[in-house]
């Protein structure tokens, strides 16, 4: 579909490769960053940084900064600033949800505690900051403490709906605009910021952004039904053990029997896949079309966010960004 | 000892005169900006300002702020930050320590359980800074980011030593100066800084409080021993429940038999007054005037505290600042 709106849509290893080397200095930054007079810390730090992850967050800083103008250390430092904000986040959520594994490795809190994972996210946060004064732009500020504040907002939420069955599509857009479209959108703007954009193609950018984001949030949610636990790096069916009922399933509720919405109840009030099995339910997701309706509707988030990419000047970071929306939806982890 | 030196301390009723109306303007501040759009928030926020707290912080930071110049929306707001910054902090120590009181009423955690704390203690950091940010001045940041991952990393070394009974006095003043002396430094100097004072000020200013700071802490952790659980508002003995080995045990360990030593360990080792009452381990700090030498110590640091601020031009402010240190060592709660 990309290929068709601008004739040379890039491959996920293209992308990478154009952000690749820049991407190595983010990571230098995060390195460094990261050490502490605390050795928990440092130690948290190093376990968090091999995890690895996907860097999407740094990338769309790194591309929009070029798609304006040639990378600064700035840009480096605010690609470096997002990624430390989204894993403090992580840790923190990983506490809250008592989560076993991240990305395929133990989660901070199954090695370390919950009690020294708590002050590690909080280290974490204020050491963000802290690279991010250091670039004396207080709008850039304004941008990163309101958003993280309204991604613990967005926690708190889904926190108070844990276990629900009555979600409705339009609280868990809520928390999906919150939890990571907002994250998303205020990469893209601080780039455009750095790179000199004015007001309206930030503003511009900042929407792909979000509607990518949405996207992204989508896809995982759908990922979390229809993926392998080796692939996905976390158990599937995670979501709804939690207590999540995320958008495949609220689809699938709509059309359901009582018979199939009682076995949804069931995991939520047991909080495991006891007496009814996983495959029961991603059987009541398949069925009523699910997965293939919260993809569709992933994919009018990417076709907005490709259209409004679209309408900046054609560059090799301007094509990048618009192949990011294949990379999120295209995945399989 | 403060009237010799001066000849017109003030009581800790005048000072809190001095500072009534503006407290209530603080107040004010704190209450506007504790409003969240996710009730849980809201709720948790008017549980603490209704709860109460000595207001030593901001005190420091409104008397601080007029020994130069006259009180601004700015310094007002600042002592609102260091308070709310003081709050978030409580909430995510008590999290960590299974806290199930402060203040006589029951901590965040035990009401809204340590999930939402979490959260709500990030929020309330993120508050801080959104206001602190709203005065424009990098170098107000810097220093409250700057003391906040201090006390993150004071709270983080407290943690790695809990259950040891082999502290030393230098392992202890480290986590006083980080948990509590530091916030109080940068109380006064961000006061100092809003009323318009030169560097030199600022930094005796500083000191002055910083000495404050480490005796207040003294203080209460020899009223862990010494006050009773309906005046602490928390359970007497706390410290060592917890794992704590504070300054009054520290001391009589020094010159403790082996018997004695194993009690202390007995508790450390149980987390409870099980095999040992806590008036034994009181015994223990009474036999070897582990409270004196610990208040004698606490008396040093008001002492160099009020040297400190007797080098500044008298006035009714400078007047109350010295009499602060007063209230520090005589209290009971």
């Amino acid at each position: 579909m990309g290929i068709s709106r601008i004739g040379q849509a890039l491959t996920a290893r293209e992308i990478l490769n154009l952000v690749d080397k820049d991407m190595r200095r983010v990571e230098d930054v995060m390195r460094m960053e990261s050490v502490a007079s605390v050795e928990a810390i440092s130690a948290i730090n190093r376990h968090i940084q091999a995890s690895g992850g996907k860097r999407l967050r740094p990338t769309l800083v790194l591309l929009s900064t070029q798609l304006f103008a040639p990378l600064t250390d700035t840009a480096i430092a605010m690609a470096a600033v997002v990624e430390m904000i989204h894993t403090a986040t992580l840790v923190h959520d990983d506490v809250i949800d008592a989560a076993e594994t991240r990305r395929g490795k133990p989660s901070t809190n199954a090695l370390w505690g919950n009690q020294t994972s708590v002050l590690a996210g909080d280290w974490l946060y204020m050491q963000a900051f802290q690279v991010a004064i250091r670039a004396r732009n207080f709008r850039v500020l304004d941008l990163l403490i309101g958003m993280t504040q309204l991604m613990v907002e967005g926690e708190l939420l889904q926190l108070e709906r844990l276990g629900r069955i009555d979600i409705s599509e339009t609280d868990y857009m809520e928390l999906v605009d919150r939890k990571t479209a907002s994250l998303f959108s205020i990469c893209a703007r601080l780039g455009a910021m750095t790179g000199g954009a004015n007001e309206a193609d930030e503003a511009r950018l900042g929407e792909f952004a979000w509607n990518l984001g949405i996207a992204f949030q989508l896809v995982d949610d759908v990922l979390d039904f229809t993926s392998r636990e080796n692939i996905l790096g976390k158990p599937v069916g995670s979501d709804l053990r939690e207590g999540k009922v995320t958008l495949p399933l609220i689809y699938a509720l709509q059309d359901a029997t009582q018979a199939e919405r009682e076995k949804v109840a069931a995991v939520l009030r047991e909080q495991d896949y006891r007496s009814v099995r996983f495959d029961e339910i991603t059987g009541i997701v398949k069925r009523y079309n699910g997965v293939e309706r919260a993809m569709e509707r992933a994919e009018r988030f990417t076709e907005r966010a490709r259209a409004l990419i679209g309408e900046f000047p054609e560059s090799a970071y301007q094509r990048a960004l618009f192949s990011v929306t294949d990379l999120v939806t295209a995945r399989d982890h």
